[in-house]
């Protein structure tokens, strides 16, 4: 398929879910090859006798160099990613963040949100936010990206394209009813996330709070009192549906809609549309880097329902940091993705 | 815990889910017992040498004085329900269809949201709708009951009591994003409810045309074009939580929701609620007659999110339709469902 | 039903899963009521106003007296029951404890198998072992009831007749498959219960060195050797299912099976028993008391397997200890597990 | 990676989970594309704006030449398979089928175990079994492929090493206890496959008469009466885990099982071993081509407990095909399934 030599690219954090997911993704990128960098231990699973996996190091700024890592992504809390950036960032090597560590452009912002201080502000200016479709030509560019959350990756992918067309009637609000499987909440044990109180259940949580908000917000443009979002909690492991709720202005029919999103999206190699009417669901984008988006539309009532779906592994976290990486070191953008 | 003989109740559709629940919660009903219908076959599972279960008699209008029914529960389609209810309020029997067949009014509105002929407009009149908290004196009166959708309970349990108080900002619009587990839609074996085709997914359906949209209006006084339903399916056997979002109006803090709530349904058995704040999820309510609501109010915004929780098969649908017995018969309200 | 004023039980435990069943099943029952003794705390989730459930009073010896209990449950880890059970018995009060602790008759035997010291030895030979229908006697005298595991209690019901008919090959070996649902590994957070390791996933453990085994042989007579035990965890909240398989001896026929189980358990209230080539799943006994055994045969190869199946929250667990303080408190035996 | 041009393979039965799984692995085959054979319509998913999806065409037997099908794939019923296959075979193309039609040999066998006539009896010698690991050379020659039933391929990868280094004492009885995920049942609607049936369940069928049993004698070279073999539904989409016990003979230790293996299974490219004591799940293969076999041994009393796990739309229906497929036109055995 080509002829170069791969990279290699370090992951920290490669036990919880995102990191399992950007290993396996590296493992059949074309161009690059996974190492597991080895920071803080939590239990594993048996191997088959003769299949290691990935090579393991000992996570140190160092490795960089020594295991020349062209790339390391972090897959850790922001606090975590906020200790360990500044050293790999001197190493040379792009950093893909997959924390809310660096997405919020102000310490204020994301001690606002997070509840916790910004350990790194002085990082915060040179971060890239690493949503392609609207932000490719900075991500080129950076070396520190910070990966979205995996709810504004739907939201806003749903949502710009109809802000800037100003076919939004924003004074009447706009309802993100957002549902997750329960990867999103990280691979640590809590009895949230334990079986017994998921299955058979459907919850909500953080309702006009989450933390994904603000990245939703300083994306889209959208005002904080203009927007409702909830987070629900699917009993299935993996995938992100949202369906969002306004009502339209200047939206004479379905087809102005798909105009709009057409017109954003046709080149984009992520971004699928259904015909007006059609949505898809959480089937539709499982164990892939796409985001789907369909919508229904009453046009005598301006009554608009869009539905975006993705998986919170792949677009939502670790496809698109590889979408990321992909565009920052020059390789297709979408190697290892379709 | 008295001393009456129970009296019998039929049940026509008792394989499936409405139905079987309808047999549960009678078998230990201190008033009333089950006495199975046998209308159409489907498979059934083996049963345990010497537990028969309750007594089965091919279904017969005159059953209905043969087995000396006082009511009869009709767990069938609504073009079954129209076909069988003439005969069965001729035998004298109180009739309690849990079908959409005579919830709406009027012919014309089944029509349009049933996209099948009414067979018998004559008894829509005399019809009382099943919902406890609104309806109470009509239904103790009423020898035929409409027992409400489940989607509906949820709903005008959640929004009556605000629409009322007008506290809410209607023309900015109601979003009711609604979702289910599986055995709201029947036991019949479809594609769409097929174990694989659920598991691991979440789908959305009837996008702003579900048939149950007209009963939410026609009980809460709401007008279609300010209603947004999206009906969504939850890989889950039974439940429906209802995310209900609006822009209040004269509410300046959550304790005048809450005191709104409080004074309608202090007194109402089946009604909880909870702190603002707080929310219930499905399994607040999983096999219970209980709707659970909660919400959060960001005052400032005005913005609100009610969430309403019910069991699809309890009081969405057999529990409510014991309520409606009890009520009928003048047994206690809670008999049986506590 | 009755005129007696009821008893109140006091529960430890009462957040982990079959604590709360405990009390979800004496909230129901016509001669005792739940106290909830406050020993650990652990995260609760909310509830609604005006439900405040059952009186709770933090957890002390000298509650037995002060709240006038007349049974306690242990719903402890065994090291906890084994520390609270001497006061408990020296209050005066009937103590049922659902942990391991005083199940295996001799401290060397648990010692082998919980990998842990025993420290009230002394109350290993007051202990009766609470399997009703074999222990029926020693229950009714005993103040200590030691509550059998779940996986015990299908096994020997489903075995203990066939050994004592003597119509199992032993020297060919018995071979017990036995899975659980996710509750019987109780409600602290573990990664091995976390809902995303579960899911879609089925997994083996602890293969022939389960801890449940010396139940087992103790009970049935079966000896280690003989018995090959598997445990395996089904992704489902409740529910065991043990498919047992064997070679016959003195077996002409099904039938010869069926009323060896028939003639032991026909007067049991909570045994069913299936007609040849029928057998229980686990749906049949969700939420029960029963254990539901049913059987294939094969006459020529003498080819037999078994399937049991228990509630492992129900006769696994919560039910059967109810059944005991019924039995130890001369209440009718299936007082509120119908 | 290769400089030659895809040959076209044509499935047929593309609707179905092994077919549609089929339509996937080829998707990214390096050497092969698929081609959809309209057989029979079902109801199909929307598809996102300007993503058709691979080709489709008519299924006729003149396809194979007018689209230059080098393979066929029939994932239909076993009457189907025999129906198309005839015509198929004369076209030219390799035919690989994955239902039972051409598995057992002898019509009789066939007509005992499938309950149907056998209408192709005349292809049954030339159809070479598809179980690369016994059978490649067969494989490499055939024009006409039966791919192994799913169970069968685990528990013979799992036996027939054990068999052949006679080790097993067989007339103690060897049990084979078998779960499968629900996608083994196909996508035809039943109220069996139905999402509220399965969920929360679990459910043997077909004790010891499953029609996969004549497979696994067949291939291991045990006999009927020595084998006992249980079906089980697992309330998971795909993937099958058997637990098989038997007394060993001659196995002085864990080691010599796992040399046993070793020496016959340290060439294969799909089948992994764990050290002694470690076994896998179904998590282990998931969506692989893998067999994965681990096992636990109790020297002193011969018991030994194999663990064997494949994904049965993987290993056990479509990947297994494609590694068929591979054998036989002569591609890297391994293209396209790792």
């Amino acid at each position: 398929m080509n002829n170069y030599s791969p990279i290699r690219a370090g992951i920290v954090g490669f036990r919880g879910y995102s990191g399992a997911e950007m290993v396996r993704i590296l493992s059949r990128h074309p161009r690059a090859e996974p190492v597991l960098l080895e920071h803080l231990e939590k239990e594993e699973r048996p191997r088959p006798v003769g299949h290691p996996g990935p090579p393991r190091v000992p996570f140190a700024p160092e490795a960089v160099r020594s295991e020349g890592l062209a790339a390391v992504f972090l897959a850790t809390p922001a606090d975590v990613s906020m200790q360990l950036a500044p050293a790999l960032l001197a190493s040379g090597a792009k950093v893909i963040d997959l924390s809310g560590a660096f997405r919020l452009g102000t310490a204020e912002n994301f001690e606002r949100w997070y509840h916790e201080p910004h350990t790194q502000p002085g990082l915060l200016k040179q971060a890239a936010y690493g949503l392609p479709e609207f932000c490719r030509g900075r991500i080129a560019e950076a070396q520190l990206i910070a990966n979205p959350g995996c709810y504004p990756t739907a939201a806003n992918l749903a949502l710009k394209p109809l802000i800037d067309a100003d076919v939004i009637e924003r004074e009447a609000g706009i309802v993100c009813d957002a549902k997750s499987g329960v990867s999103g909440a990280g691979r640590k044990p809590t009895l949230k996330t334990s079986f017994c109180e998921v299955t058979g259940n459907f919850s909500t949580y953080a309702i006009l709070e989450h933390r994904h908000v603000p990245e939703i917000l300083r994306t889209s443009g959208i005002g904080e009192s203009e927007l409702s979002f909830t987070a629900q909690l699917i009993p299935i492991h993996r995938g992100i549906l949202e369906t969002i709720y306004f009502r339209a202005k200047n939206v004479s029919s379905s087809g102005v809609l798909f105009d709009i999103y057409h017109a954003r999206y046709a080149a984009e190699p992520f971004v699928r549309l259904y015909e007006p009417g059609n949505v898809p669901d959480i089937r539709s984008i499982s164990d892939t880097n796409f985001c789907d988006i369909g919508f229904q539309y009453d046009a005598p009532s301006r009554r608009a329902v869009i539905v975006a779906a993705i998986d919170n592994l792949g677009k939502g976290a670790a496809g698109q940091a590889v979408q990321n990486m992909n565009l920052a070191l020059g390789f297709e953008e979408t190697a290892g993705l379709l």
